[in-house]
């Protein structure tokens, strides 16, 4: 039996359309009355795991799913060893470096050293500061990041952004990017290497163009 | 102007109604319709950050607020450096170590050597299982933890525990606690240093017994 682990939130109804392009059909995890966490497919012959988005790929890593879609952002973030198999092209958003608007920073080299800066990505955002020799002291959110410059518990924040929304609501702008995100499909690298040909044969089928529908 | 950390969720209510025990009314967050994140108190004196659970030690220990509500499980996961103030009483739960019912283990002593336990609590799982000298890898999850020994990528976990329903649902049983946990009222220890009264007496509303309303 093959198992997906599917991100809950935003990714997961286009997840469970590109699933569908290979024949599985997870549609029963989109009804409104779903409380089940685990959801077998159609046909019967394979089942959706319904985690959180970080947990995809603990899940795929630990082959408790064989494959998984997750945020390109996730991925960089935990650094799990999956195999990133797919640029699915959907769930498009970037990480960015965003300071208030009447701060006057244009980038990242104009933050004060050792000023603080708020992210839900402290290991991107620590990888993206140490790169350019930026000394800066991250701390850790776990939401709402955007609170972070309008309280004053930090100068500065690194976010996704996907329409800018968040951002201009609570008078901040994105001065530099750290990279793009999009959804991908990961796998667990040694059910791959077993695989007899069935993962392969899903992979395939979902790596078609969207215009082959 | 005082501000209060308050924490989304579970505890919100009991939160709004201790603070209108020391004259700090924020009612205006349980409005359903309430989307702002930075909220003044109905008399204008003091204001509200509402955060997520773990980010309410974050903003208090920074100083960013000077009083916070949150469950001792955070603090003692998070161990950021915030005033454990008073024991506020309501948001009762447990830590727990639970397994599978049908699994035979009585208590952790039972797990096997080196299995994997997953949980949202590594930190306090961590030291639980090193008090015990019991060798375990622990899985990091962060939604969702009841899967784990459903799915088998763990052989127990260690979670909240209130009602215990989720666990009954999922055909677990929770076989030794860690600790129990309630709600706290905790401080900056630097604002409380430099009080001049005004905390204070917050504080010391809010110590009254709940029969003294």
């Amino acid at each position: 039996m093959i198992t997906v682990a599917l991100a809950k939130g935003a990714l997961l109804k286009d997840s469970v359309e590109r699933f569908a392009h290979a024949g599985l059909d997870f549609s029963a995890v989109l009804e409104e009355d779903n409380r089940q966490l685990m959801v077998p497919s159609a046909c019967g012959s394979a089942r959706a795991l319904l985690v959180r988005n970080g947990d995809v790929p603990v899940y795929v890593a630990y082959g408790q799913a064989q494959l998984g879609i997750v945020g390109y952002d996730v991925l960089r973030e935990h650094q799990m060893p999956v195999a990133q198999l797919l640029d699915l092209e959907f769930g498009g958003c970037r990480l960015a470096l965003a300071v208030k608007e009447n701060s006057g920073y244009k980038s990242a080299a104009d933050l004060p050293p050792h000023c603080r800066v708020a992210s839900k990505f402290t290991h991107c955002a620590r990888a993206f500061f140490n790169n350019l020799d930026i000394p800066v002291e991250l701390v850790h959110l776990t939401g709402s990041v955007e609170l972070g410059p309008i309280t004053g518990i930090a100068e500065a924040i690194v976010d996704l952004v996907a329409t800018g929304r968040t951002l201009q609501e609570n008078g901040l702008v994105a001065i530099e990017d750290l990279f793009q995100s999009t959804a991908r499909l990961v796998g667990n690298p040694l059910s791959l290497r077993l695989d007899q040909g069935s993962l392969h044969t899903i992979v395939e089928a979902m790596r078609q163009p969207q215009s082959s529908k």
